[in-house]
């Protein structure tokens, strides 16, 4: 997996900030996370291909998360874009970006399918043979979802040396993968684990943005590899922070260690702080693997 | 009068170009001309008080004219702004903006007037003591005004010697600046000319884009001092024009020619083109006081 975050900024966007955007590669899938303003021109800068963009994940209808949404779907258009795109999105999107494009007079000639979400429980929102997308609720000002990204397992690799000479058919190659026992030239039962290494674990990341300190989302991400979470406020500003319900640094390495996560990524810095560092240094007190979102940075995982 | 260019290239934002916005000083106020995805940024950037912009004019609802005003209005909130907010632009962009707040659960703290455009006549949309906005009825393939902004004539100058020499009271020098005779300390009728110098001529300025040629416009801007026209196309390309109801650079100088406008400025140039610079060129061919908008670049008349 490769996570390359286009913004990660709260609020608006600014000269050298952006508002929430991030893309996940996966499993050969460009997956778009959020689209606040300014988004289509991140994608640019970071050369990412537009056209293999398939899916976008929306948070929730706050501007920073998805007001470059309805450019980037026209842009898209004037591509001349054909693959069909799906827009996983809270409830009302469909209609804004729809009442946009009757104005303008100008429909896609890509199909678009938005897929609205309005569930408070957890639920798989896309399946493919190789990757689940599931959502995780969160608790912000309006109806809001984190999205849990896993692999699925994968197939056993084979120990190439010990299939060879265990004089195996080539025949029986994919059902070794597949986790079974074969007969030999020989006629032999060869026991799959001697001539087959367990699959790569399945990775996993979580996007948790924007939401107050909320255990529940705990069982859903539970051993989760990356863990992005939002840090909008430093402690020293807590009481905003279930006021405007995000969270601090320091309770966003809770949740990271609550939940067993293999890395913590923070992000959704309020543009008060001068210094980003800070927040490292305050979630590192509570839990270890703590990164630093950035604009135009990535994380290989 | 200073027009500042945010953005003039036509279609989507890209890595360096702008889609359309200007801003126009002019006596004080600071008029918003359109505001394509990104205007929040390019103000940000060139400096522009955000808090003294209190009237956005929006030409048409195609996503590179509009797609940065939520952006801005949210802005606007979140940095607390006070001041009223007039927003003139075809009727629909109300529904737009008032749908994602509705969604977003957040409305502006400010007060915010949307002025619903629907006249395919000219009409007078704003007007002070010293200033006033007129639509231009524009050819395009949706609902399309440009704006002709005019000063008004302005008082007459004193010339302050000849005042001096004539012996008048400075109780009368208001009324010297209103074109009017006065008597003098000798009880002696003063020709107002003969002590008063003509006003400065006042301005006016014309933004026309998008629209295809269109020779109804030419009553309107008739001896306009600067005539902004879009060119998005070249002569070699002139048979796409008529058909996406856009000009070329030799029939956005027609125009200029007819009217009799001091200036053209060019802009809402497509990609397409390397070298903007061939716009000028063509356009010189017919009138000889082009000029080439381009992103941050200003113009004071």
């Amino acid at each position: 997996m490769k996570l390359n975050i286009l913004g990660c900024y709260s609020a608006t966007p600014r000269t050298f900030t952006n508002p929430t955007s991030q893309v996940l590669e996966i499993n050969n899938h460009l997956f778009l996370i959020d689209c606040g303003e300014g988004t289509q021109v991140q994608l640019r800068k970071h050369k990412i291909k537009f056209n293999r963009i398939k899916h976008i994940f929306i948070s929730h209808l706050h501007g920073d998360h998805f007001f470059g949404l309805v450019g980037l779907i026209s842009t898209f258009r004037l591509l001349n874009r054909e693959a069909d795109l799906h827009i996983y999105a809270p409830k009302g999107l469909k209609e804004v970006i729809t009442l946009q494009m009757k104005l303008a007079n100008s429909w896609t000639n890509y199909n678009l399918f938005f897929h609205e979400l309005t569930s408070t429980a957890s639920e798989l929102i896309f399946e493919d043979e190789k990757v689940t997308v599931s959502t995780i609720p969160l608790d912000h000002r309006v109806y809001t979802n984190g999205f849990l990204f896993k692999e699925k397992e994968g197939e056993r690799k084979l120990d190439i040396n010990a299939v060879l000479n265990s004089n195996i058919d080539v025949a029986y190659f994919r059902k070794l993968k597949q986790g079974f026992d074969v007969k030999n030239n020989n006629g032999e039962i060869i026991k799959n684990e001697t001539v087959t290494k367990p699959a790569n674990p399945p990775k996993s990341y979580a996007f948790c943005s924007d939401t107050a300190y909320n255990e529940s989302i705990i069982p859903i991400i539970k051993e989760v590899d990356v863990l992005y979470h939002e840090s909008t406020f430093l402690e020293k500003h807590k009481s905003l922070a279930p006021k405007t319900k995000h969270s601090t640094a320091k309770e966003a390495a809770q949740i990271a260690k609550l939940s067993n996560a293999g890395k913590l990524i923070l992000g959704h810095y309020s543009t008060r702080y001068g210094d980003i560092n800070t927040f490292k240094i305050e979630a590192n007190e509570f839990f270890e693997n703590v990164e630093l979102a950035d604009d135009g940075k990535f994380f290989v995982f």
